[in-house]
């Protein structure tokens, strides 16, 4: 930890802090498996529901870390930040948990239903035109203002040590997992994952999926330089994002291999998990299974742990009933 | 249990030897909880998740006692049953379980995907036309023909003794429940409940919850005697059944009230169920949270345990999509 810089790399005792530090907070979330599933794609699979998380995704576990590592001085200016999905819920709930205020520009075409829930956990809302520069631009104005404290979604190792808090509990509740699957949007996620099983169990590989319409961690890896996805456009609306420097460089070092999955497959895969477990899981958190389904890898006799991203799903828009 | 009349009451015992026979076959589901929906019905809810039994209904539990009790000579037989819903999926997994063969009478305007999962089980099915009377006369003859033991769904002791045992389990997770709930269709979960309750925690009072279109427990209740339903119509299609001499005689003794549910609370809690909790549940499972939502029953900071009776659904034809 550089100075005022957040964009640093976890080491194991980060990561350890942080499953302390938020572990009053979050939720302890099961890790359950299927005989259905482990006989459709002959691996043993452990799915870890971060879909039962608090505000329903592994989001709250960086958010929670990154406010409750606040000094009692930057705290009572409070959060802020710019999004319209998960992070902006968890940021929110997370801040009123501290009892400080959080600060959330979104776009004004955001669905009420996701401006109601930040608004319920008691954040102050900014809208803005749907476009990346006004979002920058008014959270800019929003933090002087305000002189609050701007949490990324991602680009940032408060953030990247509590999402790898959720790869600590699957080691935890498993026994010598050989691969450890974790869909991949701006990286938050894979990058803590990565980080969590190489310190605490080197010997398992961490693979990322990644929707094949939104594909730059898989391109980046390749060409061996960032490159962001233009116009990325898939059901799984959570991988939208690109990876950063931060997390382009801890992905590089750590991860075996991402995977692409088609939009079918996608789709076929939340709709199967929700018919044979009975638990909602949103489409970004069906990407691992997807790519298993579509048989993008090798995973006979293997066992796989899968991270859940999260469960919130717009119910009356549901993928396999759209045409 | 006198001769071969299977309309027997069961005692204590009946009901913890059941316990002990099905606890190798079947999942002991979680009870779980929501804050969110205990702040808005002012109780503590606590639910239990035979949606996540196998074949996703509490139906097992009793399906498996009543294939384990046989005898080795009744067993070789198989057993038979007519059901297009998760009786019959229950019969199958417990014969496949034993060993033995299940006879399905199906109308053949079974949706494609139940007539799958009894097939997928290995059941022989034969399909009927869609009516009460071709259903029986079409099971007579399989029984007739193969010698295979008639299960019913409720109107049985071996049954009712089984399906029991979900309430056992709740007693056991919770402690001071003030109430248990059940969805109420052909009465064999309230039966069972309503007997183990009285047995195990005899100051918890059992309710029952009925869709108002498929109200004959309420009129039954009311009226002191058994007034089957009349072209019930509701989206909770596990409930359309009427009670048995059997069944409606143990909720007369044992059940404290029966309350009724409008269709549209019916729809409201299992979306609201859904979102909150990440779980699906099938709209029968709804109907007691509905009649809270409904406020059909004073609750205010009463410990109330809900048995989920199941989770299958088809996602292809949502009850808050339909016109």
């Amino acid at each position: 930890m550089n100075g005022n810089d957040r964009r640093w790399v976890p080491n194991l005792k980060d990561i350890q802090v942080a499953h302390y530090r938020i572990e009053p907070f979050i939720h302890r979330t099961p890790t359950i498996t299927s005989k259905t599933l482990n006989s459709m794609t002959g691996a043993k699979l452990y799915f870890k529901c971060e879909n039962l998380q608090k505000v329903g995704a592994f989001k709250f576990r960086g958010a929670t870390n990154a406010v409750m590592m606040l000094s009692e001085k930057e705290a009572e200016r409070g959060v802020a930040t710019h999004s319209s999905g998960n992070h902006a819920q968890a940021l929110a709930l997370a801040a009123r948990n501290r009892g400080i205020p959080a600060y959330i520009v979104m776009p004004e075409t955001a669905p009420a239903v996701k401006v109601e829930a930040v608004r319920s956990y008691g954040a102050k809302i900014t809208f803005c035109r749907p476009t990346l520069e006004a979002r920058e631009s008014e959270l800019r104005k929003v933090v002087e203002r305000t002189g609050a404290e701007f949490i990324h979604p991602y680009d940032d190792g408060r953030i990247i040590s509590g999402q790898a808090t959720a790869a600590v509990e699957l080691l935890d509740d498993t026994e010598d997992l050989d691969i450890v699957m974790t869909p991949v949007g701006g990286g938050g996620l894979i990058s803590g994952t990565s980080l969590a099983v190489k310190y605490i169990s080197p010997e398992t590989k961490v693979i990322g999926a990644e929707p094949e319409n939104a594909d730059d961690a898989f391109r980046s890896l390749r060409s061996g330089s960032l490159l962001p996805s233009e116009d990325p456009d898939t059901i799984a609306d959570g991988l939208l994002t690109s990876l950063s420097e931060l997390t382009f460089g801890i992905i590089k070092e750590n991860v075996s291999s991402i995977v692409t999955v088609g939009e079918e497959f996608i789709v076929r895969a939340m709709k199967l998990f929700w018919e044979r477990t009975k638990l909602i899981i949103e489409p970004s958190a069906a990407v691992p299974l997807g790519a298993l389904l579509e048989k993008k890898m090798d995973v006979e006799g293997k066992r796989v742990g899968i991270i859940l991203s999260g469960g919130n799903v717009d119910l009356k828009n549901l993928p396999w009933l759209r045409s």
